[in-house]
């Protein structure tokens, strides 16, 4: 049994990566911190696991964490990975980090949508582990970052379109729609439940920081620089997202040729549902579960394709990856433990 | 006072209707008809009204309807209203449809997105009622159309940059967002609270009945034909529409001059708030109201305008539009019974 | 136009004396105090408010406020108030208190649920502000204290029963479910929309401190002490109370019998709805409006009693009924800005 | 691998079974039945499970899914069950049914809640499927009578409490709130988004189905006839049951002796979890798992016990605990495809 500890266990991705971790049948939870509830034990933080897993959260200090440790997960905010990373590393654990610190490849990026970066030289090294489209990579690795959620949702949703060369990639627009646990568990007035239910708005429209980070894997997929325009906006639930993406196709091609296209791309896929014609994603289809379900139609009269893509942003878009690419790290079979029938209704 | 008949008291913009038309200083509700409700009270079918109307749902009969009634709400499926409206307006009375009957002025239009206009003559002389935009023709008017939810939404917040020849309009994609309300009140599964709580999808992808509604009255605003791309969302939420509608702007320009020029083109208007720059609209925003919120950005990367619109659907959407358009129809003060504050949270 | 002042108008039921006092006929708005937002348009806060009320967030400083306002609410957590309340009296300004500080008659009981009170020679005088119940001392008060909200749901519920000697007042259970918005707009853990959506859970069981309120009033209506087990519970929704209450007939009672008592009771009251005996109340029948809903059923099998009563948390349970009680102690028609028709759905 | 055939796919507890069947180790799911579906596959029904199952929906013929089954769910509404039973039955088909039809050993009772039985012949034989009261009946079992939500989650909450003769049985009250999915698939007007969502009501008070299936468990359990007061309330939630139940105690008990009591009790049981001293169970920390998670509080002041009992209701309150009898049944490790994590938040 590989020895695993979750950095940031507190979170809903830390619970998240919880879950999915106490199913595992090739590791075993040996440590979890939350700086904040030093000594508890995990479960009364989180009710739903009791007798689950009566884990004691630990400080967040490299040297014991290390010994205790095989793998790590950090579900830190950025910032505070890049400053223990490092450490992590040179002890020989490998690593997933759920945070933004280690997706974007240019420092100068990274510097330009958050702040000086402390770690430059990991930039090159980490891996951007969407398993789909950088496996191998991702197998070799000692460092993955984990994507963000929207991009999940959205480069998943572009990659046979802007592969196959199917679209001009200067009309793309993302309009997202996510559920609340994306803001994560911190108690602000603008995730409180009477703020949030029966409202709907979009927020940091085309100034999100996901921006460079779908960009940067966009202009890889299509072998030149993309800029996209993207519209978050947070819907009145826990979890899922809906991205509805748009652009106008380089020459007219029918639903079913897309179609047909998009489902041999996506064939091998375990996680990767693409929807037949006459069945469109719902967030509610995917929920608890990594799938990431797309579909998609053709406006003819204008020749727009509009892609959906619908992830649970806790599951693909955050933990359930992070467990797919710590598999595919640990050569273990890739979809281990992340084998779950989505909850519905 | 005017007596005010409601043909189709039974859904919810028929108790939408009741709702505002009961603390109308002017008028007083008469009528009611249900025809699956005929003999009771209205308030068995909606308790919110308990001790507030005592009115006895009726059978959809003109003649009788026509002496109980000067002015009708037809709050009816489309198809129904065009078999009755000509009718009413034969016996003098005005009306204001809630359906899609009298929307499209050209017959064809309507039976290419419907089914054959049983009274097309009718098309020409009913008047589009958004007040904002052609108050003039309703105060004339014997028969108002009243827009659809998400026309009424996309117009309002296209008018100025399309009366100011700001966007190119081959560009325009409208991503809207509506609360469950907008299907109306019948008992389908699609509707069902576990099949809606908890889940975002997207519906109807390019091909939504009010595509033609919405691109008669751009063409109108810009001179020129325009043909939209328009997808509608489901929202676990009751009330509420927002809409995100992208366009490319013909030459730079920034937030503030476009802002300006919005506050300018809605400055004397009583329902229509467009927020300044560092707001931007949500739909518990206006919970409740007639107001339509507009915000705006521009993404100056791609050089795109981003139009945020938020409405209630019943109100701004349906019911307090319908009666803005009465309103003016009979000469009183336009904003009679809708001077209501949203209600927050 | 009396001039009016809400201390404390950043809260959720600041903001709702807000919304009815905007559109007040013999009131105007003429200050609210806001600490942390000192210096702020109102709608900076609230932007539901856009356009309706330009008021600047003052400090709370009772010298320039008295001068400012003939009237104040109080909506301020307890403690706070009673260190501000005899400065406003003293200065001849009468006020309605939000907060619990005024509703205990007994210091000790105050002491005992909240802490040592530091003004009890106002709480004799202080009048417990239930309109329904205590209606012409209110009108001679210059402090009333407005009820909890359990406590409005739960006294107007057992009122009949208890002054006609129906029910055994040792079995006396309420069982009470509230909307999330009375925990407050502060940013907290367990309000948060993904702890509080599709979730449902008791709290504060047989320690809430609305129990002694509850008792007092019982008590006075029952004529001896009266002890009730008082269980709350939070319920994914934003406003509105239900309460659930159990007791024993002293006698076996017909549901009619016991109905028609009740429709005598509230014959006169504008704001209690009792519901006929094919109907129940339910918390969105009430929605937005002041209306205190009550039925009934009567378990044959075992001669017990249960009552249903439901309102809107935020109107009848805080800001509505304290409009009501400003109302009766300015001598205004008790319903003015109260005539609220409820939001279906 | 034992073949299992789900008889009534279509509803929530139908899905619910192939959500948990799919990943049962020693089963497959050979046959489905839905009437209205009759040769689609099961995915164009619930998208959920796309490329997970692509089993197509027969019709309802005892001959054809005798042949195909070893075992199989009934999960019909009641009555139709009566009518198909005993045809499995005679031929060695084992069978949990998840309706009402076999639960009351009673036919009179039956009768009167229902309407007359067709098959009482199976009454007496039929087990009443609570594991954790039942488990060895369970296990020689053919025919299993799955309780009802409500009866799941007040039984197991008052077991050890009549079991050692704690409480006053005539005083035993229980005030339950389920989420809307316990009304089942049907298009009705009553489970629309629009109706539910920021709404709570009671409903069937002191009249629903599910009393005498409780006090027939309550019965046995006590050693004499229990009658209890019984009010269902609807939260605008998918699922969950939390069920607050109140009951006089014989003598004065500490929190503490009687929280031992109950700790010891369900000490071995994998499925019940008691809620330490200063923990309250919730319904989100149990969704989607087969937990029934207690807790307790003695009202010293009137000494009253108050047990609070929270399920999943299509789990641990039907398809789950359905998988739990039929476990048992077959000799198989009774937590099979059962151990979940609850899915938090």
């Amino acid at each position: 049994m590989t020895r695993v500890g979750i950095i940031g266990a507190t979170g809903y991705t830390g619970i998240e990566l919880v879950r999915l971790l106490l199913r595992h049948p090739k590791v075993r939870l040996t440590a979890l911190t939350a700086e904040k509830n030093v000594g508890q034990p995990i479960w009364k933080l989180f009710p739903s696991i009791l007798k689950e897993a009566d884990l004691i959260c630990q400080p967040l200090e490299v040297e014991p964490l290390s010994k205790a440790c095989d793998f790590v997960f950090t579900a830190l905010p950025h910032k505070a990975v890049m400053e223990v990373a490092p450490g992590f590393l040179e002890k020989g654990i490998k690593l997933v980090d759920l945070s933004a610190d280690f997706r974007l490849t240019d420092p100068k990026v990274y510097e330009q949508w958050y702040e000086p970066h402390t770690a430059p030289h990991l930039l090159q090294e980490a891996v951007y582990g969407i398993p789909e489209l950088h496996r191998e990579e991702i197998k070799k690795a000692r460092l993955v970052a984990n994507p963000g959620c929207y991009p999940t949702s959205i480069i998943l949703a572009l990659a046979p379109a802007l592969r196959n060369q199917l679209i001009d990639q200067r009309t793309i627009i993302a309009d997202s729609k996510s559920g609340v646990s994306g803001a994560g568990r911190s108690a602000v007035l603008s995730s409180l439940f009477a703020e949030v239910s029966e409202n709907f708005k979009a927020y940091k429209v085309a100034e999100h920081r996901h921006t460079p980070e779908i960009e940067q894997e966009l202009s890889r997929l299509a072998g030149e620089k993309v800029i996209i325009t993207f519209t978050p906006h947070l819907v009145p639930m826990k979890r899922g997202i809906l991205s509805t993406i748009y652009a106008s196709l380089r020459s007219p091609l029918s639903e079913k040729e897309i179609l047909d296209l998009y489902q041999n791309f996506y064939a091998k896929e375990r996680f990767v549902r693409v929807h037949p014609a006459d069945l469109l994603p719902s967030t509610a289809d995917v929920l608890g579960s990594n799938y990431c379900d797309l579909g998609l139609r053709v406006d003819k009269r204008n020749n727009r394709l509009i892609l959906l893509s619908a992830i649970d942003n806790l599951v693909k878009g955050a933990s359930g990856q992070a467990v797919q690419n710590m598999n595919l790290m640990l050569g273990f079979e890739e979809s281990l433990s992340l084998e779950i029938v989505p909850l519905y209704p």
